[in-house]
């Protein structure tokens, strides 16, 4: 007779009562064959007195057992696992292996991605300041605007509909507060046909990439470029040609040449502020950029992550201002200017190309989260979104004058960078006599850390030395804290 | 002269301002050719006059443009659209065109997916009752619980950094709480590394498949499917093999000829109530997939999209629970119980799996929504979760009780069902004398309609005259008028 006595073991303080707990390690027996079909059970009242409960109990494991065909009763004879299940060979289990977490290995086959894991961060846990490659300042965050606005929409009975299933498109409210917002900002002329809701620019990114590149179809972007977008388009099928970026942006003459020679697809572009060196697309490379997708019908993937921080002048209009000529795919979105977070984003495109986008996202992830995107819908309606860039559009310019004059008064020696014209980082040459290595190696005995490794900047291996210093999530205490302990670092390898 | 006065139209009561409204169509007639390089200028004054704006405005764009490089300032003789842009012919515009949308069509190329478009949605837009095909109730969802307790956490200053970048793994809070309640509730054993947090349960069934089906790899799935779910594998690039579905679930002796015959990498299934069928997998069932799974080392997918909903007894314990051998993956969600926009759902598996999945994910949406994370975190740890699902699953069983009594007692003469154990819908066949088409076409002029068409439920064209009416959604009142409606449609075709 099976050892119940042993191997039964039954807790009152979870979540889940008694006779359901008897049933699942009964049923745990029986499919990994220590109860083999025709095993005779014990009678309820034995079981009951063996495992300290009450026979009711019993009675209604076994009920339910019975119902889900696990064991049966046979009149007169008592009660047996189903004689017509499987029989299993128990397995012996390794005493070794069963203190390790059993399930670690799939017992299956399935594909890995190496191009998805250069992933090149620090893996600092220490509680220290940290230079992030370009992250906005999660402190500043609207939240309690948002949470207000939320709550508010979720009093409302004729809010309830936004809870069921809706558009893969997104909510309506908030494609109608875009096209208006979008249209007055950014010179743009789009219908609601033209916008599908992400998750954030990254899911802007994955669709395009989905919908052109398989088949080593051919993207060019700039050398060097952002990394997950072009993980996104190895992971997509497509194959990177890579041209120079120089002060003016993506060099157009060396995409006409490959043009000359190769079909290409798509070019990837952060236009407005060169991920990572932060340059500006000059207006004759944008003309000549516009030109050529014309002429070599390929599409303009043009995606303005950080639009809104511009801090020289007004934001410069993005690519996909004036065109009507349906080259130009636009991605943006509201996790630089809300928080990193609150995942959601844009995909402007002809109306064409936006529905075979919201055809793909439909399996993807079905939709997005309706009553957020209403919040949000609310927010930009009132205006809300908008004070709150302009308040910390004026912080975060405060904050990189403050870092770029201590950068210039104290590590000009050891570095060379412009003042970026917008965004959240600075990009910052070490001096070709130095080396990276040695310095994050000096750095992590520090109280300060670099969220990301320098190889991250240089995936083609053309040993520029520049690395990202993100100044927007510092504020200025931090900063001048940040910039002493580099000075330290500095002092101590090199004098 | 361009003649500027008629070209460029100025509105106080957009919110933007009126020197960069010149601009953005300064640099719209730059680009589209109509003010070709080395045009000269007005001068501001006379612009000002023209457009009646102050001459600063005129100034202020003036600079911006300069700054941007669109135009320059030649000493002594004025300002010019900048030489050495491109030479651009301008377009001349339909006037037809222009009327309509100009961003309706791509000029590049891109993959159209016919796989994916197979949609049989009925769209009826009349505000009528509607049968879908199992959703749930929106009306119950906790919307309230989950506003205050979402606003009770961006309260809490230690929260705010959930506002920034975080796992693409999902919100540790949850993960953990997943742990406790599936583990109790669901005989697993997982610890957080066999954990994801996904966007509904759809992202668990397109990572998936995208890890395991590309290059024809071999998936098995019932005859009938989920529709969505065979579109997800088709798209992952996976070959699909079909094998019956009988009153005790996937036909296991089907699946285990094909494993002999071919190389199958995954089996799908929704074990505890088959869509479309609703029929629950049997013990016996069970066990021998399990022991094919060892066996022939493929993946089991399981989709346990509506594991809370059994009615007749406690629910089935899925075969994900007590799989040691690393064989299942487990998808489940919130979509149900909470509400179908709040999209959170899990993918279980071993840890290596779990790995890759994340890896991929990074690339897709790159995180979820932290905040909705712990917001449903803390309802789980809290009971909130587990006593909303009770106390709905005692207005859906008098929902199914009312439903199939009065399908029974009106419309037997046309229907043949079963009574469901569990689930959002009834699985109705209409008697073969009788024609779907005939049917759907008489009620689309009744106050009722389908929320999705006959043809979804048949896409292997068996003809088997089913489809699934949902009955969760549904009030009694409603759930009365429903049946009357189809007892109208019914006896003015049929007698």
């Amino acid at each position: 007779m099976f050892p119940f006595k042993n191997n039964i073991s039954l807790d009152r303080n979870i979540n889940r009562s008694l006779y359901l707990q008897l049933c699942d390690q009964i049923i745990g027996y029986i499919k990994s064959g220590k109860l083999p079909p025709s095993t005779k059970l014990l009678g309820s009242r034995k079981l009951a007195e063996d495992l300290n409960i009450h026979r009711k109990t019993v009675i209604s494991a076994y009920d339910e057992l019975i119902s889900q065909g696990w064991i049966e009763t046979v009149p007169a004879k008592g009660t047996f696992v189903t004689s017509s299940l499987p029989i299993i060979t128990p397995k012996k289990i390794d005493p070794l292996a069963s203190k390790t977490n059993l399930k670690n290995k799939s017992d299956f086959s399935f594909l890995t991605r190496p191009h998805l894991k250069r992933k090149y961060a620090n893996t600092c846990n220490k509680n220290v300041l940290k230079i992030d490659d370009g992250c906005p300042d999660h402190r500043l965050a609207p939240i309690e605007e948002i949470a207000k606005t939320y709550r508010n929409i979720t009093k409302k009975n004729y809010h309830k509909n936004l809870l069921t299933y809706s558009s893969v498109y997104g909510n309506l409210e908030l494609r109608k507060a875009l096209v208006t917002y979008l249209n007055q900002t950014r010179g743009l002329h789009i219908t609601i046909d033209n916008i599908l809701i992400t998750r954030g620019s990254q899911m802007g990114i994955y669709l395009t990439s989905q919908l052109i590149l398989p088949n080593n179809n051919r993207i060019i972007v700039g050398s060097t470029n952002y990394m997950t977008a072009d993980n996104t388009f190895i992971e997509a099928g497509g194959c990177i040609e890579q041209v120079p970026i120089d002060d003016q942006g993506i060099v157009t003459d060396a995409i006409e040449k490959l043009c000359k020679t190769k079909t290409i697809s798509a070019v990837y572009v952060t236009s407005h502020h060169h991920h990572p060196t932060t340059v500006t697309l000059s207006a004759k490379r944008r003309m000549q950029l516009l030109q050529l997708a014309q002429h070599y019908k390929f599409a303009i993937i043009e995606d303005d992550y950080d639009y809104d921080f511009h801090y020289s002048n007004a934001p410069i209009l993005p690519l996909a201002s004036n065109d009507n000529n349906g080259n130009v795919l636009y991605i943006g979105g509201f996790t630089k200017i809300i928080a990193p977070a609150m995942r959601i984003g844009y995909l402007i495109a002809p109306k064409d190309f936006i529905d075979e986008a919201a055809t793909l996202r439909r399996v993807i992830d079905r939709q997005g989260d309706t009553l957020l995107e209403q919040t949000l819908a609310q927010m930009i309606n009132t205006g809300d979104v908008q004070r709150h860039c302009n308040k910390v559009l004026k912080i975060y310019k405060t904050r990189r004058d403050l870092f770029c004059s201590l950068l210039q008064e104290k590590l000009s020696n050891f570095f060379d960078f412009e003042v970026p014209k917008g965004g959240m980082a600075i990009w910052v040459k070490l001096h070709s006599t130095y080396n990276w290595d040695v310095v994050y190696n000096e750095i992590e005995k520090s109280s300060i850390a670099f969220s990301t490794h320098w190889k991250r900047y240089d995936n083609d291996n053309s040993k520029h030395n520049g690395v990202r210093m993100g100044f927007a999530a510092l504020n200025e205490k931090e900063i001048h804290e940040v910039i002493n302990q580099l000075v330290i670092v500095f002092k101590k390898l090199y004098t």
